[in-house]
């Protein structure tokens, strides 16, 4: 059994490191504070005899020996950078959750099979360099190590650069190790599971998600002399669209449609003058990947007609897809055996999220356990998740892990 | 007859005093550009004999004698000061018309029963300090006078230290001196003429304006892992307002109902968070106080149950109102006998936009002239008026003046 107490304490300890105001957290990813929570994690590590290597792209691998050293190892992991007013669990929890597994087998003297690796994907959060979950999508073959390198933050420093300036420019050829499984412990960052009152979630996949740049070009003109019917205002359109989508997404009783415009600008706004141009952001995402095409279809056809109706001239550009994301069985079987085996209430779920695992998956067979957080916070300082809820996720993926290693 | 050439030449000359990249003007209120207008105002004036006084808000009243200085003066005028990018006729065409009548006076020897006043307001458009039309308003007893001399600009200026930076620090009273009745000149602001293919409009009166300031409070969370369901989407709830109220007005056929939603800011957006608070600006005009009463009462019922929609939190707060003003019968009658001897396409209308005229008219009998400007664009470098046009204006204030002052 995993020390429930000792990973809070290790969680606790992480969260000092780049404290915020509010008592989140601040490691944006490759900074002094992500370098020095690394190390952090490598002391606690060496310790118990680890070893580690790092990739061109600075994703951080911790192993555990097996007796077979000549089979591909099971591994673990998450990342440790942060949103720039994050919490104290995102990304932390699963990897401190590995941490955790590997000093009970520590402590207990076991040796697995197969070795075990705990992986620190770099830049997670994509709050530093974009997009989000870029070091293990170059770790999965779908971003070239050389495009990931150049990507640059705010000032202009490269995420090539940023590995020197911090220390962790491995030279290990990125795609290295080959693994045998990737089981991912995360907080849900979602109310599902708190909400039923479930303390465990199996997560079967991913929902596919599809991010959308709109522009609505009306004309700008005075509020006051300017007649309705001759306008051409680009927030009424934008809110005809926005309301439509709500409208469709709320109406779908499965509640696997999900509609978000998260960010909204008027050009030169002024409280008297008729928005001449809104920038709109949609994210749409659905658990089967036709129903999103669907989606898409719709949010077309909804956008060209708000555009008609308001006489505003429209656009949009596609500039992300994710597919949805199916797990593999024989790793959901192992995280669903061991989440049973705990006697609590628990749920098969799709992640609503994003995660490493989404990509990792792609070469790796692949299951992630979820557990529940406060009122469904995340990417926010007041991000909780309870010590009981955290050790029920450490010993699921402990469980899981030595089913698969030991197989 | 007045000289519309001339006129024309003193438009543009005045628009070199703080030209704009895209042939705009940038003379905010009390600026060294704005006292350069005056000043360059003032010349021409002397140079036909006219006196000159200030008040203590900065208002410039230039004086030309006439046969009785016992009586009150017919007045006419507007403002030189301009938005940031700002147009060339939006006020100064009322200040320069007045000028132009002045000179064809002049130079046609005539002298009026009663003596004629060029009225330049001070900080009509209320971008440099707030809010608009503030020296009209204190003249007409709507703001005090120490109140409107401590009003300060972003930088922490007050309008009492910037008239003396500039040299329009003036010590008559302000209310002086009282005026027989007033006219203003004004480029439409709006597409109402233009479209309809007429050239002058006698203005009746202006229609009432209310603004709201709004805020939506929902709970941020993340876009993927909440469902629709269990989400409080701030901006959800003000599309669905905005929504309302555009199909409300829109479907009064008599055009009188405008609503506008200038400003909508979302606080921390993020593409893949549901935003938790989102800012709202309300702009509602109609020509009927008790309809801008009902519009008023529909916004809030729409408000409310938008809010309930969504499970958002909603307030509001009426930071301005401006009641319908009618125009006085006998000044609209002069305006209209001088417009029809023109023997051009005309209308009686209602002002859309608020201008010095509203405060004035509450102690001055007063009307107003409108032309229209190409595609009602207004506040705009972009800003134009045909010469022919502008000469039309002129005429009808030059007639209606006549017509007051020789009564
Ligand atoms: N976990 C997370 O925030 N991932 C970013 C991509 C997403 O929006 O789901
Ligand atoms: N003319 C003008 O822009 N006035 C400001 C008040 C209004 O919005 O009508």
């Amino acid at each position: 059994t995993i020390d429930g107490q000792r990973l809070w304490d290790t969680l606790m300890a992480m969260a000092e490191i780049g404290p915020t105001a509010n008592g989140g957290s601040c490691r944006l990813a490759l900074t002094p504070e992500d370098a020095a929570g690394r190390r952090l994690l490598l002391d606690w590590c060496e310790a118990i005899g680890c070893t580690w290597r790092v990739d061109r792209v600075g994703n951080l691998f911790i192993r555990r020996a097996g007796k077979r050293e000549d089979l591909e190892p099971v591994a673990t992991g998450s990342h440790l950078d942060t949103q720039p007013k994050g919490g104290r669990f995102d990304g932390i929890l699963g990897v401190l959750a590995g941490l955790e597994v590997f000093r009970t087998l520590h402590d207990q003297g076991i040796v697995t099979e197969r070795p075990l690796e705990l992986v620190v994907w770099t830049n997670e959060e994509g709050s530093r360099f974009a997009p989000a979950m870029v070091a293990s999508g170059t770790y999965a073959g779908e971003f070239a190590v050389e495009d990931t390198l150049a990507r640059r933050d705010a000032d202009g420093v490269t995420l090539g650069e940023a590995l020197v300036a911090c220390g962790f420019d491995g030279d290990m050829p990125v795609g290295e190790p080959r693994l045998d499984g990737f089981f991912e412990l995360h907080i849900e960052q979602g109310p599902v599971l708190e909400d039923a009152g479930e303390s465990l979630g199996v997560v079967t996949g991913v929902q596919g998600m599809r991010w959308f740049d709109v522009t609505f070009t009306g004309q700008s003109a005075h509020a006051g002399p300017t007649p309705m019917r001759l306008r051409h205002d680009a927030l009424a359109a934008a809110a005809r669209l926005i309301d439509r989508l709500q409208a469709h997404a709320l109406a779908d009783a499965s509640g696997d449609t999900k509609v978000t415009c998260g960010c909204l600008d008027i050009e030169a706004a002024s409280r008297n003058v008729i928005p001449g141009e809104v920038r709109l952001t949609v994210d749409l995402r659905h658990v089967v990947e036709t129903e999103l095409d669907a989606l898409e279809a719709l949010f077309e056809r909804e956008l060209a007609a708000a555009g008609e109706t308001f006489g505003v001239a429209v656009s949009q550009q596609r500039i992300w897809a994710s597919p949805v994301v199916e797990f593999a069985p024989e790793c959901i079987a192992a995280v669903e055996a061991a989440t049973q085996a705990q006697a609590v209430p628990w749920r098969r779920m799709m992640s609503g999220a994003g995660h490493d695992a989404v990509y990792v998956s792609r070469v790796v067979p692949t299951s992630m356990i979820f557990i529940p957080c406060r009122d469904g916070i995340s990417h926010n300082e007041a991000e909780y998740a309870t010590p009981e809820h955290c050790s029920l996720g450490a010993q699921v993926l402990c469980d899981a892990m030595l089913a698969r290693a030991d197989r």
